[in-house]
């Protein structure tokens, strides 16, 4: 088929691609696969019931569901959830918060898709511009979304080994270069796949890096504050003019609805509503309806925190727990799980790569991410990117254990062990 | 604000932008405005208490509710919903349709969007491809969504005047020209905003006329057979291997879903679904699950043959009457509504431009759309295009009623009766 360089860009087989088709299979009923693939986020009781809840207050409220369902929003997204929203922020962190620097999008992906978009690519001028990944492993789903070639650049990371078996990235500042090709800094925090969370020092740095070169911070907020808070340190979210802060419901638990929140100068937002417009007339309402009782009565903050935060940072704990116990015997790293519901597991001394590790373990019904997508933008040819796999721990706890015992015996396996 | 030509492009004001300004600002509880602007499809009890029915048996039925709501679907959308419409269209049209032919996205639009960048803009070869519009007057959301400049290509149509104040246009096949530069053809089918329906010959001549240029026919049937069914003659609806027929669930009721729906041979369909895993991770779930049922059990077919073709045909007709009577003593045509819920209104020898009357009537809170934004790709300076508005009869009956009065007046006005 004869297509345009868009379609065979952005249509070739892509990482996402990949990984949602395995999702969707795997989700489907027929299948017996363990599914520590996706990012699909756990079905919490206690939070579902309030989305329940809110539907069948919505379906009791006269004619509010048929309004709901039945009417367009405007294309910078449903305006009552929006005020909610900037007046849940305005309370919780002080931010200068208002509708106007507030955009919804149809999840969060198309955001990222707009925002680089916008921020790189080509120019009136003709120059490039890229999106800087200052930290890689970063977030598979970024990899294919630029419309030009050559859209990102990304650096490696300073690796501290905490002990023997647990790692954390850090931001390499010294190697950091920022110049006029850069048109954004993009990191996520807490970041996926890896579960690291940046410090409040790093992150600091960042947006005083991006000031002073005068291109926007965009932070991908999805698993991070104030919801649904799947971050297990203490840190402290910041927004400024000068910062794109992206935040979902998906991981809230609400994965269908479509969900994405832009937070940003009202320039910004302005820009991306009217994208919104062209790209997708409106964004879908379901989300907003099911969860602006939520934000109103601030409920999503201690749903997050009392709820949410300690059921992944539990699963966290224990999913540690099993793969330490059942690696033991080979040479493997994991990073600090900060965040996100995510392993990121590093065998230093793997002799096949991370994408054959992945066939062999799907052979044997066991789904995980390969590492090597991860590294969107870094062209540097780094063994580590061939080290490392991406598993999702957020499932059904029986689930987890069989399958990261299956990966250990693949493992060993591969080391001859 | 430096930005990419991407974005100085898409999110310069566009016709589509204002119109969902617009219609999100007058559909907010605040205003008192006359709505007959926006798309936004009625609120008809007997289909919305179908959806209602559906979400509260959806409520009762175990955690079938959590897991609509807490899962990803795959990239090409809900595969039960997918499987259900391609049995719906194989007995409806005995089409050789299978789920591998369908794939559903974020609403319609983007679908356009992601169609239209597939098969026009920069190939690989650097030549240049366009999307050629047979006719124009076409939909206003395709305007801006070309990702390239001259992305689109349109042809002035044939009118023929059947009386003197309903005319009809015909596709102007004698100097329709498709030659390399063409990269897709395209119509909607009912036409908005005229309310046309191309016949059943036009139809034809058209899909032979992309077959023999080997090149896809695109049919926007957002308002057609067999779903929602707002149109009032009776057509035989096609597909082929070389038609990509666009389906929509907002006409239905459902504009909050976001649901659209592509069919397509399964090369495009495997494409699409891999655009939406790069640009969406995946289409929205609620959409699907409201309305499974209803095309399985093929009530979605009588649901709107029965209630919706006969609401909205009645509409057309008291909107017609009302409109030749309102605008008694002025020259007026108004095109013959033959589907859709606009009123396609042309003021032959109106002194202002149609932005000007637009800008009028929104001073009197009466909003209709200027009929310039409806010609994409027509460069001609044609005065017809200043010469049209389109107004939304779908509804409340009291404010057509109250808005074409209005209108009839500003036009008085500005004809000087």
């Amino acid at each position: 088929m004869n297509v345009s360089r868009f379609g065979q860009k952005i249509a070739s087989t892509s990482g996402i691609g990949r990984l949602m088709e395995d999702l969707g299979n795997a989700m489907s009923q027929s299948s017996n696969t363990l599914m520590l693939g996706g990012g699909n986020p756990a079905h919490i009781p206690e939070v579902q019931k309030y989305f329940r809840d809110s539907i069948e207050k919505l379906l009791r409220d006269g004619s509010a569901f048929e309004k709901a369902i039945g009417n367009y929003d405007p294309p910078s997204g449903n305006i009552e959830f929006i005020e909610a929203v900037a007046k849940l922020l305005q309370k919780e962190y002080g931010w200068n918060i208002k509708s106007k620097n507030i955009a919804l999008t149809n999840g969060s992906q198309i955001a990222f898709f707009i925002l680089f978009n916008i921020f790189a690519g080509t120019y009136k001028d003709k120059t490039e511009k890229k999106i800087l990944f200052p930290l890689t492993p970063e977030y598979i789903g970024y990899c294919d979304v630029g419309m030009t070639d050559d859209f990102f650049i990304a650096q490696k990371p300073v690796i501290e080994h905490e002990d023997e078996q647990i790692f954390k990235y850090h931001i390499d500042f010294e190697n950091l270069k920022i110049d006029k090709s850069i048109g954004a800094v993009c990191v996520s925090r807490p970041t996926n796949p890896s579960g690291n969370v940046l410090t409040d020092h790093e992150i600091d740095r960042l947006s005083r890096l991006a000031s002073a070169n005068n291109i926007p911070l965009i932070i991908d907020n999805a698993y991070g504050l104030p919801f649904p808070n799947i971050i297990f340190t203490e840190i402290k979210s910041i927004w400024n003019e000068n910062i794109i802060l992206c935040l979902s419901l998906s991981k809230l638990g609400l994965p269908s609805a479509r969900t994405g929140i832009i937070l940003a100068n009202e320039e910004i937002i302005d820009m991306v509503s009217k994208v919104n417009a062209v790209m997708s007339l409106a964004p879908g309402g379901m989300g907003p309806v099911i969860t602006t009782d939520l934000i109103k009565t601030g409920q999503i903050i201690s749903l997050s925190r009392n709820i949410i935060r300690p059921f992944y940072h539990n699963k966290a704990k224990i999913s540690l727990e099993l793969a330490i116990r059942e690696l033991n015997g080979i040479k493997f790293h994991i990073h600090k799980p900060q965040g996100t519901f995510f392993l990121w597991l590093w065998f230093p001394e793997l002799p096949i790569t991370d994408t054959r590790l992945y066939e062999n373990l799907k052979q044997k019904n066991v789904l995980v991410v390969p590492g090597n997508y991860f590294f969107p933008g870094l062209k540097e040819n780094w063994p580590h990117k061939n080290q490392c796999i991406r598993v999702n721990y957020s499932q059904d706890s029986a689930i987890f254990r069989k399958g990261i015992k299956i990966i250990a015996e693949e493992v060993k396996i591969a080391y001859n062990v």
